[in-house]
């Protein structure tokens, strides 16, 4: 061993011993005759006094930022104490000390607040990886993961190791592909994440499963996707929804006990996906704040409950409101007195490309009572007042309408809530809540091939009650306009989102476990019965043999981290991330293979 | 829930609940008006009493084997005890029941031993799961995988992950690789390990990690090899190779200790590279009994310290052992009276190709104090007492020597020793030695390339006093029948394996981390320059900012939970297995891909 002690560990109690440590040089300030070094490893920092007599040594091998050195010396009391690190009330007055190894000057400064620019840092992650600010991020990320295992184990949950090259079955992402060279012209799939294993593992009777586990997605990567990104994936047995959404709240609340010392006592609420679109226009609402959407005139919930018509908007002369299919709007608590130079640069955030409005409309809800509002040409303070009391705003409020089709309409208004939300302090970094979004639609309509797709995925269960639906009825969309009212889209699932801040954490479903129904799923996807036999004939067989109802969930890992972090970013979080081209900067992957493998593979480049 | 109870966890104490259980249905046996299932899941069995008044609906709702019911009932005495399972003291008196889902009768039994072949158990693997013997393989499996995390936990070890799609970097094996879509003619490859990223890490400054990691090397699998494997990866900062052994052994005695109550408080045994192979002519000996090779002739240690010249063979006009270039014996234990028959068995068994001898020597030291053996035409028994006594042989000993080219004649002893320790009984299931083997070469000869590998990989640092001899000699071997007497065939490396049983299951070395030092490595094993910094530019440019002295080790997870289950085969103790051409036959893959799927990539087949 190098070294009897870390660089964390020495306190007023050890002052006398002699002790040898090693670790990287932080800092080096000479002062006179003395010599004052910062002695860092992963446990911490030490102060080092090189006395006079180590002058002639330090001047044939001077030391520098970043070096390895190994000191022999004293624990002494500190005349100048730093009561900031836990080892400030001592230092080592160094006796001997070697050079392990030298650094060359680096060449971004290992520092929390550092000069490297992203790309610098990027190919030089190893150097990265010892700033602070990113070694607190993988301690966390270790210590979320320890918190998972130690909970699941608790909860008799047992990690299995479920195969990486395994069968490509594309629905939904792409896969990476592996070429077998001793089956030539086949190949493995890398996995989008062991769905299919974890249900074998369930009609096998294991009866609780998790893994932490690497999954792998081809897409184009936008901002903050990696392409090997890693679940916490989790499959349980004889179980309904409600026991799930137990079990893994149970889970989340250990996390936030472990890792952040929270005690997360809370009813975690729960809301329905309708209501979700309907109150915040978005799946995975950032419930620590309310300013909830008002559907001034909105379609969503055509096949629902509610629809609003426009009542107090439409037959004003203003064409805007008037055609627009969708028209929603937030009450912004006390803004009221924004000038014009701020409502200006609202308005034009909404109408930047990425938000796509034409324009914004709003309404001052002045603390004297009066309204103002950029339509008062065709609105009457009463009708202004009207539109603002439903909105939920008071006197200081400023109410926010934008308008447009359904779809980008309610986008937007979300965005700009969640844009507001951070503007005026309302998403907190160091407050958590949690939210079960509930009964997901079972289908999407893929506009481009004029089919259904699953929303979560091919194996999850419809509704009880919704299952004659899917069987009695032929999942064929004849009118593309009309799909909505295809009974198709009516149909929820036993799908459940876990959001915490508006982040959607974590996703699962009660599963299929017929063989005729999974049957039925794959048909109204779109796949012929040779196909589906094909791709996932080991577990339509595997559901003829006593398959139990079973359901699960997943987590990002990654994201659970970040989010965990106070980041909004997850590559922060991870050790070694791709950059947004899918490469690994600093080892300059992917590259080019040599012509033996390509022999071997019996394969070769076919560029378009 | 679908349950109150598991059907491992009723006891008397619950006589006269009221529960519900969920599970399959594993045997149904009738006795007249009433029925008894055994109901099984992951956590037992518990006997469930159908009586008469649920006749009408057994009939029109037959249950059968592996059937998954639900059952509600009372918790009542057995009259009939089975006090061979813990739930045997009670059955359930069932009041209702429902079928959750059927089961076609499975392709073989679901027992211990079961009636399947290996090829029809492997494409079902969903039903050989749930065999017993397999379920104890995998639950196994996730006890060791826990012992070692709570282990590494305790010993300040983080798990880091590392990436999955790195560069392609073949030195050794063979590595799969994966086409980047997003960079056209480019691939990433899969790990053979996460060695050099491990190695980053400790530059870093993260100081202990490990991973239980999947790991993938593209060879031709020899039976009981996988293409996809898992390691537990480990790797420490300022330490040398004694503070690895002792980490190390910390960990498998702790493992022994969690998994199979095991104390192991011997001291684990130390054995250079070349004691292994000079006294049992292997390099992960079995020590669990004796049996050492005597070398009555062998050049083996010619840079060393020993050579056995012969004298005890040689000349007397026996042409085998004249003309050979080694000549190796063993004493196997009170074997003296082996008939005719079985010494021929013996030599029959040598002479088998996968041995290569071509014959064998056998020395009888008869209790009566006479020797009696093959050679007596040659050998007086003066002489032949000379040699068994050489042997370590005592009266009731059998003698056996072969003869032939180093190499393979030690092979042969070897594998004719571990044959007959397994014949007579000393290789016993329970029992478990450990043994340190130390002091790897660090080069190896490559005849057909006529240059040096690692033995162990590229980034493990010779033993110090072999620096020098490494830096100084240039790598080239000009006369191939004399690589022997290069300087490098001496150089030892800074390596250990720890063998269990006879089974190598971990292995590593201390590193090197100066960047001149593992130029001159690559420069060794015949890399230019250029591909060095092409392959491994990122490693040597870490180097070059403080890299720290540090070194670790990898296990062979599911070896080594094979050998603490007691079986020769690691597919026993993988959830989903490979066969021997790295297929999946449940399955079915790999398989042929899309041709959107080589669109996308840019590559095409192109068949030899």
């Amino acid at each position: 061993m190098y070294r009897t002690n870390t660089c964390g560990e020495l306190r007023k109690e050890n002052i006398g011993t002699t002790v040898t440590l090693a670790g990287w040089v932080q800092t080096v300030r000479k002062f006179g005759a003395i010599t004052f070094v910062d002695l860092r490893d992963r446990y911490g920092i030490t102060q080092l006094l090189f006395g006079e007599s180590l002058n002639t040594k330090l001047e044939e091998q001077p030391i520098g930022r970043e070096y390895v050195i190994q000191v022999v010396g004293t624990v002494t009391e500190r005349s100048n104490k730093n009561l900031h690190i836990p080892t400030g009330e001592i230092e080592i007055n160094v006796t001997s000390f070697s050079i392990l190894n030298k650094s060359a000057v680096p060449p971004f400064t290992i520092q929390d607040d550092t000069d490297g620019g992203d790309d610098l840092r990027m190919k030089y992650r190893f150097l990265d990886l010892r700033r602070n600010a990113v070694k607190k991020n993988l301690e966390l990320r270790y210590a979320v993961n320890r918190s998972v295992r130690n909970y699941m184990h608790e909860n008799l949950f047992m990690d299995i190791e479920t195969p990486f090259l395994i069968k490509s079955t594309p629905e939904g992402a792409r896969d990476f592909v592996v070429p077998s060279r001793m089956n030539p012209g086949q190949f493995y799939a890398l996995p989008q994440s062991p769905q299919t294993f974890k249900q074998l593992l369930m009609v096998s009777g294991y009866d609780r499963y998790y893994q932490i586990v690497k999954c792998f997605r081809d897409e184009d990567l936008r901002a903050d996707r990696q392409p090997e990104f890693t679940q916490i994936d989790c499959e349980m047995t004889f179980v309904e929804q409600e026991d799930i959404l137990n079990m893994f709240e149970g889970l989340v609340k250990r996390v936030f006990k472990d890792v952040k010392n929270i005690d997360y006592t809370d009813r975690v609420e729960r809301m329905t996906w309708e209501d979700a679109m309907w109150q915040y226009g978005n799946d995975k609402p950032d419930i620590r704040y309310g300013m909830q959407v008002l559907n001034l005139k909105s379609a969503f919930r055509k096949g629902g409950k509610i629809t609003a018509t426009g009542d107090l908007i439409n037959g004003a002369g203003f064409g805007v409101f008037d055609n627009a299919e969708t028209v929603l709007a937030i009450a912004v608590p006390g803004c009221a007195e924004y000038t014009r130079k701020q409502t200006d640069e609202l308005t034009e955030w909404v109408k930047r490309p990425q938000i796509g409005m034409q324009g914004l409309v709003y309404i001052k809800c002045n603390v004297d009572g009066t309204y103002k509002s950029s339509v008062d040409k065709f609105y009457s303070e009463e009708k202004l007042k009207a539109i603002a009391d439903a909105a939920g705003a008071v006197a200081g409020d400023l109410v926010l309408i934008v308008a447009g089709r359904e779809e980008r309409t309610r986008k937007a208004i979300s965005d700009l809530r969640l844009e507001l939300g951070k503007r005026l302090g309302l998403r907190k970094d160091n407050e958590f809540k949690l939210l079960w979004v509930l009964d997901f639609p079972l289908f999407e309509y893929a506009e481009d091939e004029n089919r259904w797709v699953a929303r979560h995925h091919p194996f999850t269960s419809p509704k009880p009650d919704h299952i004659e639906v899917m069987i009695n009825n032929n999942p064929a969309i004849e009118n593309a306009d009309k799909y909505l009212e295809h009974p198709y889209s009516n149909i929820k699932a036993n799908a459940y989102d876990l959001v915490l801040n508006g982040n959607e954490i974590g996703g699962g479903s009660i599963r299929i476990y017929q063989r005729s129904l999974q049957e039925k799923m794959f048909a109204a996807l779109g796949m012929s019965e040779e196909e589906a036999l094909h791709k996932f004939g080991f577990l339509l067989g595997a559901f003829e043999y006593g398959a139990p109802p079973h359901g699960g969930i997943a987590f990002g890992f990654d994201r659970l981290c970040s989010i965990l972090g106070g980041s909004e970013s997850i590559r922060d979080f991870i050790a070694f991330p791709k950059n947004n081209s899918g490469r690994d900067v600093m080892l300059d992957a992917p590259s080019t293979i040599d012509d033996k493998q390509f022999e071997e593979l019996q394969i070769k480049l076919n560029f378009k």
